[in-house]
């Protein structure tokens, strides 16, 4: 299959008007055809989420954006295509409709995808010309972020079209999954439908509110199914022994009323077996405690990025995580640092996205180490959330790096700090990073600051209480010797060839 | 109730050694009985990973660690204990029998937990003599890093005691949920069991494989459930109609074989009522555009957390970012950029995440931009992945950043390079970073690099190739005038006070 740079999208509401806009990033021009009134304003409208999600979710170059056109027919929409998606509202019928319409007018061996979420793709492709290049190619909303597409072929479709569709999909930067069979819902769409149902009874029955049963997935299962699904969940729930012992732990909580559905599978030797040993081959050989260590980092990754969103199980470690640092500065205010010599506020561990392709902390992250290390020092001396609402606060305007020795994953560190200098806008600090463990120097850090009024977006005075402590500080470091590499330019190197 | 300084985990396995690590890391001392001969063992491995698990996920200050201490006894373990944490196997009998004989030893305002992950509180607590403070409170594995716990009561059981497990387990930065009635299975299990159930038809009539099924959630749904649940999801799906519009659209298929579970409630006018209604609550006034922007950033968050880990739905976003660079090098590779003049070979947008307290770029992002930049400038002359597995490298030994005007979220940013001098070990590179819509100077870098044997640890000339490149863009440099600021120190201030 060549490069494909002309798809149509039939049906252009959530679903459609997510492929197109997926199809678009990926610089394919897009025909859509949608008769609704408003089709047009809502596709333009999720194009813009689309484009600001994309711009957050990758640096990576897009190239160069496809075009989108709306027509006035089916017809026009397809001839030219490369690429059909058929998003259609699920009613068997009218799909079976429109895919006729798209078939007859479309190049006969362009492919066609229909996004429906679980109709069976035979009965779908039953009355087409060239059923062969038909499937079902179902996608998860917002199609322009979620990676997968299940494909589903019926008794008509051919191999290669699937095969084709995958690789189409794939430069779109999905996850296409071939189903082996057909079945209605499809695989994830029963999956769905199984919670969805059981969520209908709970709020049904009063036993929860939407908002309950939401929770109940969020903060607890919801992470890990976004990392490894249930079988490979189960998998280290059984602990070293396994899949089995899970089996032989959980098997008889399925004849339990845990759920509506009662009709479960009997566990025959035959798919204790099954089970185990699909199992195994999904684990690849890792230990049960290697999969700890990878699914503890992938919730970790999870929840640390649900924290910077403020939402779900981010929010619940942003709270605790105000609750240890209030009473960590409660204690640090109660503590009165030696202010004749350097002192220490910061310290931490290296974590491993600290890493670089060298297997070092990134260069960046000293500067991460420092600038937290200022902060520390600032808020020793006052600067605290209600300074800054008052509209002051202090900026780094200079800063001076020197990478004194590599620093790896897992190093505990520490910073000390000393005032250079200091005057009524400004302040002058040396940092220095230590090994906690061997006090080896691994940087240093030089850095000017500046106080400002942040509404007018100038310099200006500190506030007499800011400037006292800092001037306090600043007094007491007075004596002490200047570090010898402080105030040094980098030594300039003169061209050579 | 006062802090709780000491408890009791009673059953040490996989939840109950979860259980143990979230209490010892939140600084209470835990008495364990396990009779397991392997228990020790399992839960000091367990310890590891938790504290390894802890030491990424957050840099709050945890505090001292909590004691742990085996014990020969129930009664021993929970004498003294503030709080009780049973998890042993999900065994009707055997709970009832344990939960008395630790009922009997335990102080009588102690409250108790049990982990079971769905049987009743009103038969487990039957035969207490002091059934008021005890519970279910049903947590996720891994314990010490996901924060759900459901907490369900039976009949005898006394508000307050719930509300103060509730507290206690907030203060180990979980999310208690009270389930308002006593159900099998609590809410979260019900959910998890349908999922369950229907995964094990799909594996036992070889529709699909444990890995497929897994694929299908963690590609797809799983990272929505991570974030907000079924029902919030379901609502944007709507689109600007809403949960009404969802139900009307997807209620017929409620009567579909979409999966096993064909039991379902009746979409009674009032039933669709409550629905709608509860939804209304939860999305609290949110417009379905805020909540689709809302939910984009919380799955790229989640998406770009699992490429750090190369893992689900972010290793495929890892994979396209490889083929988008792919073609972009490819493309970078064809230009020649003139040498005669400061080339660019580094942009960007400023994302979200790289806001500080301030609104503006954190600083330390500055030297992101620059090391990134860097890197494109060393990727030009030829350092690639084969040079590096080489066993030589170029290392960042010193940097000087200016920062010259504030950055917001969505400035668009590019870099240009002017080589300083280079000899046979060394680069001296001059950074400038502009906001390229008014070509602002926004920062500018000077950087010290040098060329490593990564295995020696010690610097060593470039290999020849690389040499001469690096000479070719430093020849074509040595006519241009130096920056003014290029060779500068920080300017010392005086202490003053």
């Amino acid at each position: 299959m060549s490069v494909i740079q002309q798809a149509a999208v039939i049906g252009g509401g959530v679903i459609g008007g997510g492929w197109a806009a997926r199809f678009v990033l990926n610089g394919i021009n897009v025909k859509v055809f949608d008769p609704h009134p408003e089709a047009e304003r809502r596709l333009n409208e999720m194009l813009v989420n689309a484009e600001r999600a994309w711009s957050k979710l990758t640096l990576a170059p897009l190239g160069k954006r496809g075009s989108i056109t709306f027509t006035d027919s089916i017809a026009e929409a397809v001839t030219d295509a490369g690429f059909i998606q058929e998003s259609t509202p699920e009613d068997e019928a009218l799909k079976r409709r429109i895919l006729r319409e798209i078939d007859e007018a479309a190049p006969v061996d362009t492919p066609i995808g229909s996004s429906t979420s679980g109709l069976l793709p035979s009965k779908l492709q039953a009355h087409m010309a060239q059923p062969e290049r038909f499937m079902a190619a179902h996608p998860f909303n917002p199609v322009y972020l979620l990676p997968l597409v299940e494909l589903c072929g019926g008794d008509q479709t051919a191999r290669e079209f699937i095969d084709q569709a995958a690789t189409f999909y794939e430069s779109l930067g999905m996850r296409p999954l071939k189903l082996r069979k057909e079945i209605d819902g499809f695989l994830a769409d029963r999956l769905l439908e199984a919670v969805w149902r059981e969520s209908l009874w709970l709020v049904h029955d009063d036993v929860a509110t939407v908002e309950e049963i939401d929770d109940a997935l969020r903060f607890g299962a919801g992470p890990r199914w976004a990392l490894m699904g249930s079988f490979l969940t189960y998998r280290i729930a059984g602990g070293e022994e396994g899949m089995r012992h899970f089996m032989a732990q959980f098997g008889p909580a399925l004849k339990w009323p845990w759920t509506k559905l009662m009709d479960v599978p009997e566990l025959t030797d035959a798919f204790l077996d099954k089970l185990a040993e699909q199992s195994d081959e999904q684990a690849a050989g890792q230990s049960i405690r290697e999969l700890e260590r990878r699914r503890d980092d992938g919730l970790i990754a999870i929840l640390q990025g649900l924290k910077t969103q403020d939402w779900g199980a981010g929010s619940v470690l942003k709270a605790h995580e105000r609750r240890l640092y209030s009473r960590f500065h409660g204690q640090a205010a109660k503590a009165e640092p030696d202010l004749s010599q350097p002192f220490s506020l910061h310290q931490g561990t290296v974590p491993p996205e600290w890493l670089d392709y060298n297997g070092h902390m990134n260069e960046s992250r000293y500067l991460q180490v420092f600038g937290d290390a200022t902060d520390a020092v600032l808020g020793f001396i006052g600067l605290n959330a209600d300074y800054l609402a008052s509209g002051r606060s202090i900026y780094t305007v200079e800063t001076h790096i020197r990478h004194l020795a590599e620093t790896r994953v897992g190093t505990a560190f520490h910073v000390t700090t000393q005032v250079l200098g200091q005057d009524e806008k400004r302040i002058h600090l040396w940092h220095e990073m230590f090994r906690s463990e061997d006090h080896t120097l691994l940087a240093t850090g030089e850095h000017m600051l500046l106080h400002v009024d942040t509404h007018a977006e100038r310099s200006c005075p500190m506030e007499p209480e800011l400037l006292a402590k800092a001037q306090a500080v600043t007094e007491g470091h007075r004596g002490l010797p200047r570090p010898e590499a402080a105030g040094r330019a980098i030594r300039v190197l003169r061209p050579t060839a």
